[in-house]
């Protein structure tokens, strides 16, 4: 080992100790590929979407006007790939474990890096992720069914139609997890601490007047049982925007792949505005 | 008139322009006997409960042990009728526009004043009141069904078993007002900054799980409709400690007459404690 490659190791290995982000995006800028889920507690997450400059401004626009399922935690300047705001080292086109490659609406690629396809007109987002209020409410001593059960939340696409920029338009999805009526309450009080990560549930209790008609039948992830002494309580979900630009057939985008996140050195109880 | 006379009569109308409350008091210390929804708004009102002093010490610990029920803003010194936080000229014999004298467990009298039942050994405690936080809702343009309708607020005996002390033990009374569930989450957020009128709903969705067999048949109060894209949301009531006093049959104990409260010069926007 040179000794230029022995320091390098050294200052890495100092910055892993300084944040578990740290070290969390080394292992995939080197390539792992496995969820996040439960990686770097603590650290905060986020959802991705990478996209060209000429419809960047609508997408910026979209999430400012839908900050519950697109809130912006970070975002990058044309064509660099630092966000140094979310990670000194970070670098947006290596350090999501993996990535979805969008050409015309469809998948056409799920790569570890995006090395090949950056390019000087890209424009990275970073949305906030549920990761971090379920940690919020865990330490609250609530039980997170999905967690408990070892499943992806349920998603469900709703009635409740997103307000639309440019192409980006189409209903707003939810996720769900089922609580005692008190816990729903205390759900309430403690996510309402963390608008940069969805905030507040949007709906509880009636699913079926937000258009949801069967709620063991999730349109995304894992579907979990809801008893008959709990309420459904609703959250904008940060697969919305993903949804968004699928249906909006973009000529390019990026985004990461379900399930693997971007690891950030922001902490969770951060995020909280008091 | 005399000179003294029309001094007072000076200084009492330049207190009733400092507050809504005072005048209120005033007319109230005059006879005046009428329920005080809608009266001093922005003023804070209160549930009263006036008891011996061997027996106030057990009720103080019961409001400690179920401060959602029993928020205490406001208790007299032993003997002493004046309560200088709630208002400087408050007098708690006369300023409340009907009592409720009780005997072993029976209400004895309804007088406009309790100057003759008044005794040195008498203690005041005066309680948070759902006003407070309904003006909040109404600030924020939630509609409350009761107020729309004109009727008073449904009231329900629950399961919820207030923690006892000395004799005074029973359930928790819930108030209930009907909401949209996106209008319910935004009631929990702004009832949650009152912690001493109630606070955050105890609650929603599942009457049944607290005891509730049907939502049209209040045990006290009026009924009200909720539509079917509505949830019932249950707020800790105020009728509580008059349930358990009630029920606690004391030789003595003095209360306000339902819906005839203590307005106090405290304002509600000052309870918000964020």
């Amino acid at each position: 080992m040179t000794s230029l490659a022995k320091t390098e190791r050294l200052i890495d290995q100092a910055a892993a100790d300084l944040s578990p982000g740290v070290a969390a995006r080394h292992a995939y800028r080197a390539g792992m590929a496995a969820s996040t889920a439960g990686v770097a507690n603590g650290c905060v997450q986020g959802n991705l979407a990478i996209l060209p400059e000429k419809l960047a401004g609508a997408f910026h626009r979209f999430c400012q006007l839908n900050p519950k399922p697109c809130p912006i935690i970070g975002m990058s300047d044309v064509g660099n790939p630092r966000i140094p705001s979310l990670g000194l080292d970070l670098d947006i086109r290596t350090d999501v474990p993996r990535y979805r490659v969008w050409r015309d609406g469809e998948v056409v690629d799920e790569p570890t890096d995006i090395m090949s396809y950056w390019r000087d007109d890209l424009v990275a987002f970073v949305l906030g992720c549920s990761f971090s209020f379920e940690e919020a409410l865990l330490d609250e001593g609530l039980p997170i069914r999905h967690i408990e059960h070892k499943v992806r939340v349920p998603m469900f696409r709703t009635n409740i139609a997103c307000s639309p920029s440019g192409p980006f338009a189409g209903p707003m999805v939810v996720s769900m997890r089922p609580f005692k009526p008190a816990d729903a309450i205390r759900a309430v009080q403690i996510t309402s601490r963390f608008p940069s990560v969805h905030g507040a549930p949007v709906h509880l209790g009636l699913p079926g007047s937000i258009g949801i008609a069967d709620i063991t039948k999730p349109d995304y992830g894992d579907p979990v049982p809801v008893a008959a002494d709990e309420i459904p309580v609703f959250w904008a979900c940060g697969v919305t925007p993903q949804a968004v630009i699928s249906a909006a057939k973009l000529p390019f985008a990026i985004t990461h792949a379900p399930g693997l996140m971007l690891v950030t050195d922001l902490k969770n109880k951060q995020l909280a505005v008091l």
